[in-house]
């Protein structure tokens, strides 16, 4: 059992990988239906004819997803809470895809102003079952100190 | 009726604004049960003591919710597709805000070595109804060009 983790411990090269899980068509069209209504997240015949030849998952669906596995595995004290980050898609995530996230911590930056807190750099790389990058995810996270 | 958009229909500084939309505590709960599921994002009570003081929707949340809006209001032929992005949320977003987004065209890239495509760089910011930055975007996008 790990338990929490405060600024301290989240020294450059900490490395984090959360478990496997599987995203399917359903959820991809469920998700894009909500939120990226488009026929290439949408409709598996209409995305052949598409940029994507395919169905593909919202970009944003990737995202959350991930955001998910990040939950899972990264024990941040106080929750994990983004900044901002810079994302991209090298490529799709297609149905079936099995994704699962390598963390690794980049920076780590003490808060001037306020002792009981600083900030992550944390890269967070997510990889389907080829181990192919569908997203990559620069992220600043708030971090709280141990208290001493 | 607007027409669909090109690249060449795409000049630095162009604007386009969503119509608003609310975001209620349900959807926050529900999306962040799936997807974040943190107590600042999934419990009223228990987020009152939490870095956000109170309910908030995910960051991702946010940002799905924008793509919503965004594929309502920007016609580019051959749909929103992004390549990458900047993202930050310089404030939460709360049970009961109502989101709208700015978008502004602030490169034209043309590809050198695909004459059928280019990218923009777009601007998108994600205010509440006071007019308050909630999410600041700026993706890349893929266009298409006219064909000539």
């Amino acid at each position: 059992m790990t338990g929490l983790l405060y600024l301290e411990d989240l020294t450059v090269g900490r490395r984090f990988e959360s478990p496997e899980r599987q995203l399917d068509a359903d959820a991809i069209i469920a998700f894009a239906s909500e939120f990226d209504p488009q026929p290439f997240h949408t409709d598996p015949a209409a995305a052949e004819g598409t940029f994507f030849q395919g169905l593909a998952a919202s970009g944003w669906h990737t995202a959350a997803f991930t955001m998910r596995l990040l939950v899972g595995s990264l024990p941040i004290a106080g929750g994990l809470i983004g900044a901002g980050a810079e994302i991209s898609w090298p490529r799709p995530t297609r149905p079936g895809d099995r994704l699962r996230v390598v963390s690794t911590v980049q920076d780590v930056i003490p808060s001037r102003s306020r002792p009981d807190r600083g900030q992550i750099v944390l890269l967070s790389e997510t990889l389907n079952q080829n181990d192919e990058i569908a997203q990559r995810l620069v992220s600043r996270m708030v971090v709280p100190r141990r208290e001493t």
